[in-house]
């Protein structure tokens, strides 16, 4: 079908919503978590209870689509699967933007029946050219409007990361997780079976998007492999996509089978294929969400050489450790340096080799040691490492830790090195903590990673991407 | 030099203990941290200004060791290391127990001086047959009398697990993180440089300790490689000993020359030698505690095929994957299983191959699913996954929790299987609830980690460790 982005883009910024089928006995999920949306929103029900419950939320409810006045640009559709291809005739007939449909129950159940319904919806749809978003999926999330997948994400806000899922559930704890660690969702779509419209299409989509600086996927098969490549390539020219790929193992792919009906890809022909596009795999959430958080906020990172700062004994060799299965080198410093180094830096209880240790006695050094690490010439990317763990037990302060940003901050302006920092914890008051520090290093446009690993991770991940792309980075 | 174990069991388990040159400065964190040791605890400082402090919390002061009434079972030293040699040879005099040498600035440093004071220390202990732990190290912590590294440690209960440390700040971490997870150390010792006891004594020692169930250690290198290998040996043949060893790279490798002067051992030669003798190696911090975790509460596990329930579409995906990439199965269950599972299982919006779908609308038949689960042929282990966002939304309560404890309790009783619990998080408050949940499901003997990945890693470490074994575990 080909793709009308007129009426894909009136679903994503729609002026009037109508939630479909939405009923009492769950608690009215879709017209609940549409609260904050400032345009028109209509309910469609026919059940005496719900109706009455719909009424108390202050909504106004028909008893058919046909009889809502006016354009309406987005359907979100929650009927029994029975009754989904009447929905389906009422929003062609109504000229709906376009269709969410969360109903499920069709060709992930692997039945004959769920097979043929689902038919009858995708040949309907392809007849009227019709978008059909689904089914058996959470739909749409517009931060910046007030359109949600769920109750529990944010709005009012609009980051710059769009994100494209086949679970319903990733697109939710994805959207809600990276809010938590201080990057916002520009638009995000789960898209589930997608008889209609697929991943391609919302790649394209979102590829044209000008709030979207970098693009999120989690994939479990592709339908059109020729076309999703040839777009992957195209938007990739212009900005960063990630991709987590469910299903690399033969269990997942069986699981795989069951969730969205997908068929499974060769794990290997699928990373070369994806690289060979110009995009970048990830294995997981946390690869997925830490990746992107260094496409949007580090320049392009250029070399392998790290220097971290922070961490006592034990800590900096683990350091080392994850830094080097990364694939990443914690190489010695210059000569120069560590003469630099040896007039003022205590060795009782410290080192200075790299990782550089910026404990008790050396923590009132900490812009010196950086300034030195930011002119090594062996180093390429500068990195402090600070463990809540001190903030809860009264070593750092709040101002300690303001200064610590706004010094990296300083360092990152002065000096043309990428600049990272980690916020380790390990309690859920550290963890509250680290998100906060977390914040503030991203305000200041430096990111922030939760481990050793994951930042050693991210890192390798981006400057594969940067080296992929040679001068054109 | 010949283990005096009744010495080193004095000072692990002490009447007596001093704090040598603890200081205001450092706001007495020596003298502090045994604030709930109930024997004797003395100071001895000879500085003005410190004394005054220390007579404020309570303590009394003494300006020699020599001068100290009666029997001292453990010091700790926390002098300057230009006085450590004086502090040693009053110890000698005194026929101490053993001391902890907090003092660092020895070979670590990398310096002549630093290697030259450490030697006179290594001389005259082995002169004297004196049991020195460190220096350079946060010595013993012994939760149930109240013997601490740092303040923040728990006191009043004790656990199962020994742990033997080279690093200071893993030693504390790993205390700190496995009790917030439910598991309490029983002693733990951490030893720096250990230039007089090494990792092998304190390995012996610990497997002679009935408290001890389990050890875990944290090793940078080890100094009389035949010995260790002997006595790892031979305590791997009566309690389970996993090790993470740091230095697995060149650049970790060189972190810990300057960390504690350890020599990096090839990781290939490390990891075959450690098998052999019937311990397990891990690669961080999490692996040591989810495998002892797996270790203290499974049962032999004997099979690599596994059942999971709980999790929607797309996690089943990576529920999966993870397993998959771990070496594990999640194999189809038996056709007399789905036969079952086809009386009752809701298909629309679930799978119930496997993982299989506990979500609504299947989530009251849990208790029927787990029993089928556990009566398959082909499944060797189940677990059963929540994931805290469903509590944080309201979806289950704190009742739901704990009938699902029970119910896996039950199961475990019931069939001949091994039981495990993921409970996944992904805010501060969830943290916090996974963590009560973690210990809900602990109390009850079964092991709950905190992701699919972390819970697979886990058991894939335990089952090779039990078939390596064979008919002796």
């Amino acid at each position: 079908m080909e793709l009308d982005f007129t009426r894909l883009d009136r679903a994503f910024n729609p002026k009037c919503v109508v939630v479909v089928g939405d009923k009492q006995e769950g608690d009215f999920r879709w017209l609940r978590a549409q609260r904050a949306f400032k345009g028109k929103l209509y309910s469609v029900q026919v059940s005496p209870k719900s109706i009455e419950g719909i009424k108390k939320l202050g909504i106004e409810n028909f008893t058919s689509l046909m009889d809502i006045p006016g354009d309406i640009d987005l359907v979100i559709c929650a009927v029994p699967r029975t009754v989904s291809v009447q929905i389906l005739e009422d929003c062609i007939r109504k000229k709906v933007g376009a269709a969410h449909f969360f109903t499920s129950g069709f060709s992930e159940t692997g039945t004959a029946e769920g097979k043929k319904m689902e038919a009858v919806l995708r040949e309907k749809s392809h007849q009227a050219g019709f978008p059909l978003i689904g089914p058996n999926c959470m739909g749409i999330f517009n931060p910046k409007i007030g359109i949600k997948q769920t109750v529990e994400q944010y709005t009012g806000t609009s980051g710059q990361i769009g994100f494209i899922s086949q679970s319903g559930t990733h697109a939710i704890f994805f959207s809600l997780e990276a809010h938590l660690q201080g990057m916002d969702i520009s638009k995000s779509v789960s898209f589930g079976n997608g008889i209609v419209l697929d991943s391609a299409d919302y790649l394209e989509y979102l590829g044209h998007d000008p709030e979207t600086k970098a693009i999120g996927m989690y994939l479990e098969g592709i339908k059109d492999g020729k076309r999703f490549l040839k777009v992957l390539r195209e938007v990739s020219r212009r900005k960063p996509v990630v991709i987590w790929k469910g299903g690399r193992t033969e269990a997942g792919g069986r699981a795989i089978a069951s969730h969205t009906g997908s068929l499974a890809v060769p794990q290997a022909v699928w990373d070369s294929a994806i690289r060979q596009c110009g995009a970048i795999n990830v294995d997981d959430m946390d690869e997925l969400i830490d990746t992107l958080k260094a496409l949007i906020y580090l320049p392009p990172v250029k070399g392998a050489r790290v220097a971290v700062a922070g961490g006592s004994g034990g800590q900096s060799v683990a350091i080392a450790d994850d830094f080097g299965e990364a694939g990443l080198a914690i190489p010695l410093l210059t000569r120069q340096s560590y003469d630099e180094l040896s007039t003022f830096f205590s060795l009782v209880g410290g080192s200075y080799r790299n990782p550089v240790d910026t404990g008790n006695p050396n923590s009132k050094e900490v812009k010196r040691i950086m300034e030195i690490l930011a002119r090594d010439a062996n180093i390429d990317s500068l990195i402090l490492m600070i463990s809540t763990h001190f903030i809860t037990m009264g070593f750092a302060t709040d101002e300690d830790v303001n200064s610590q940003v706004s010094l990296m901050a300083d360092i990152r302006d002065r000096f043309a090195k990428p600049v990272m920092a980690i916020v380790s914890y390990s309690t859920p008051r550290g963890m509250e903590q680290a998100r906060s520090v977390t914040k503030k290093f991203q305000t200041k446009g430096i990111p922030a990673f939760p481990s050793t690993r994951r930042s050693a991770i991210a890192l390798r991940k981006v400057l594969d991407y940067y080296r992929r792309r040679g001068g054109n980075a």
